[in-house]
């Protein structure tokens, strides 16, 4: 009889997957007797052993039955089909699959081959000094956490230091069973979607709103209303009759937007929270970094209701692949989040929660906060000064006092002019993005989101000076409103007089 | 006027507290004037720029108003009512939070306090050499890792590891794009429920089911099957003529009961899934130790037609509070999985994957396993070997060839017996955890589920020993099948000559 075998591994592994293969290929069919061991070893030139142990594999597996004085036989197994490849593209099978497949993240990814400058919003700030804190913090933490299933709701130590931070920082009144530890704000919307909303149900987001909520309150099925904002925030006049179940708010510093909630939309939106007994998800993502005052109190601290679902990340504060954040629940949920986090995951991995507890305690994590403000305070300020200086007519700049990014608002521009001002600057090595993909409804101003986090002060200067270069080439002549050109002219070449030209 | 300061952190803080209680409590009401800041400092004893920098943030919150060359002003700001403690109990907020709730995780839980020896299954080796080289694998991981949001399906380099960790070890073919890491068996089954089943949808599992995805498809909404299993595994003649959307099972090991899937029952249950074009979700949670053989290749390394749903852990490999996992999608599925894990979380944590890339490349995990294998071959062996001697007549024992627990079966015992021999237990510092609630029947044979992963071999050997004397104490007099004693009999006290005493 003939053997394959394919050199991979042991040899009794070898023989084994030969072995299997004839069977399920159905060149050895069911019945057939083997050789014995003893032939087959002399036949392949291989040790009786190698060959008991095969045959011992295989009859374990069920491949081979032996019979006592009578030799070993091919059990009765089917011959199986070669293997089929399935399509790639098939209907989706569920609503859930199909509204997944309809979220877009193509504009919120990064810039990709070419580009030196990269402006995208939640780049992290890269600090070495960061990285070996860390470091050393997870191989600590690694030496002493406990192995075992954690608790679904988050290390206890990590509760605490939580409770404590948010005390001191953003006026939360919280203890730690009101805090569960997840993964990122993106799992704590999506388990708040599973505690709070059936399929169909109203979710209120500020227009325009972050599309990592955006995405999971739309993939889990819910209505999404979308809710006004101005230079104060939500428009709380403005909120709908009939109350959607939950509001999703980002009050210190509304994405993409950067405005600051006013305090007495604040307090109006709590009213209106507790008198339709809806809940409020503050999304309080980069809330740390605020640079003309300390940074302000959350809408927590002055919920007196407890209608306030509060949700932290360290993806800003430190760096996104982290994906550890946590929720601050109001009492009346608290026993349906931790059974939601519970079911979903059974809780987030603990070296890296009990490395973030001892960062909290011990100070690291402020001490990085300052720093990493003192640093972003003067990449803005560059920025800032930068678009003053090489596109200053053209430029209208929101959400300069906190956070890591600024919306600027173009001048004269409308999208598709704002989209050939995105492609002349592609071709430069420069990366930027629209505000408009992160409107619901298409929005009547064309602008840029500009993150700064992840370029330094040199890398800045020199992007705000290609930046400032662009926009003279695209921007109308005359700066005049909505200087609509017609649609073929919004195409890559731009309008300048220089073609664009690669660095 | 009256300003209590805490005495918490900076001074200009604590004033700037003080105020803002003031202000919420009414004591401060809108449109009241504020004392000049020199006359504040001289009041309060402070700086006056402790007093500038407490206006000035207060100014910026909103909270107060300044009037040039008038001076400042409470702003209109409404008092805010006392804080309210919201209630803890509630109606659930919706379908899923009432299934969440009723999901009922004491029976899988730890021992607790005045346990000495804990069988509860799920418990991790404990291995200072496995911490110490994990340790230096996220430290070296810490160090290069890309700070940056992930790749949603998992990092490049861990899904190549795994796939040739498949491909060698559980005859699974697998290319990277059909890879998606995960945080665990938990959330791949949670991820499997959104993408495959919409809320009342049958889910096949097997009686009994594993109770972590039972708790995930419950909670979901899906309609749970019992599929009746044997000592070959699930019975595939019995399979419902019209098939549930998912069928999970555990074909290595079954969970509990520890039987293997035999090789035509495989081949059956995937005929059976093409044939009606549902998923098979194989849960491959600790295949990696098996005792008599190599271990068995996985149900997906038959699977022609491509409906097998492969999920791993390192949960039982490595240890549980590491939360990663991975999932071997069909390529009809890729697209609506990766889609679902992006809207889930954004991704696993990256160190910990980098980590476990390197871990696995450089042949840390296989070290591991090998040794790891032979520490619990060695305390398995140890158990059956007490269990033969200490209740050798009383006992039964299934699923002794592979995994980290025993299913012992109690010659004798009903459910109230086996109750009495657990609480006859627990009051000698032995944690015994009943087979019966793992069922979503009420089994005909009482046993219990023995987990030997998280004690030594000397700590087996006592634990045995005492296992022994409680179920002679707790055992009908003469082993006949089921002599039912009245519930009477069922309580903690037992019934043999001794009372039970603490050890």
């Amino acid at each position: 009889m003939q053997v394959d075998m394919d050199g991979r591994g042991p040899r009794h592994a070898q023989l084994a997957r030969a072995l299997r293969t004839a069977i399920l290929g159905g060149r050895l069919r069911a019945g057939a007797r083997l050789p014995a061991t003893r032939n087959m070893a002399s036949q392949l030139n291989l040790s009786r052993n190698t060959v008991l142990s095969a045959y011992e594999q295989l009859r374990v597996e069920g491949y081979l039955r032996a019979r006592v004085g009578s030799g070993t036989y091919v059990a009765d197994v089917a011959a199986a089909k070669p293997r089929r490849q399935s399509p790639l593209a098939t209907e989706p099978p569920t609503r859930y699959a199909a509204r997944a497949r309809s979220v877009d993240f193509r504009p919120f990814k990064r810039g990709g081959e070419g580009i030196r400058w990269d402006m995208q919003v939640g780049e992290p700030m890269t600090d070495p000094a960061l990285f070996t804190a860390w470091r050393r913090a997870l191989a600590r933490a690694a030496l002493y956490a406990d192995p075992r299933y954690p608790d679904a709701t988050g290390l206890p130590a990590l509760r605490e230091a939580l409770c404590d931070y948010l005390g001191r920082r953003r006026g939360v009144d919280a203890e730690p069973a009101d805090v569960v530890v997840v993964s990122g704000t993106q799992q704590a919307i999506g388990l708040t979607a599973r505690v709070l909303l059936e399929e169909g149900d109203a979710a209120g987001v500020e227009e325009p709103p972050y599309f990592g909520i955006r995405a999971a309150l739309w993939a889990h099925g819910a209505r999404l209303i979308p809710l006004v904002t101005d230079t104060a925030g939500l428009i709380t006049d403005r909120l709908p009759k009939r109350a959607p179940r939950i509001i999703c708010v980002t009050p210190a510093n509304q994405f993409p937007s950067g405005v600051v909630m006013s305090l007495p939309r604040r307090q109006a939106l709590l009213r209106y929270a507790s008198a339709n007994r809806c809940w409020i998800v503050e999304d309080d993502y980069d809330s740390e970094f605020r640079y003309d005052s300390e940074p302000l109190p959350a809408l927590r601290s002055i919920d007196r209701d407890d209608r306030v679902i509060y949700v932290g990340t360290f993806s800003k504060t430190l760096f996104p692949a982290l994906r550890l954040g946590y929720l601050v629940v109001p009492r009346a949920l608290r026993r349906d989040f931790g059974a939601a986090k519970r079911i979903h995951d059974f809780g987030t991995p603990v070296i890296e929660q009990a490395a973030m507890a001892q960062f909290i305690a011990d100070g690291s994590f402020e001490r990085h906060i300052r720093k990493a403000s003192a640093t972003l305070r003067a990449r803005r300020e560059l920025m800032l000064e930068g678009l003053r200086a090489h596109a200053g007519e053209h430029v209208e700049v929101s959400g300069s006092h906190a956070g890591m990014h600024l919306a600027v608002w173009l001048r004269g521009f409308d999208q598709d002019r704002c989209q050939a001002l995105v492609d002349v600057a592609r071709a430069k090595g420069l990366a930027l993005y629209p505000i408009a993909p992160h409107y619901l409804a298409a929005p009547r101003r064309a602008g840029l989101l500009l993150g700064y986090a992840g370029l330094s002060v040199r890398e800045l200067e020199a992007a705000m000076q290609v930046l400032g270069e662009c926009i003279r080439e695209t921007a109308p002549r005359v700066t005049r409103p909505t200087q609509s050109p017609g649609p073929e002219s919004g195409g890559s070449r731009g309008r300048g007089a220089s073609a664009p030209r690669r660095l």
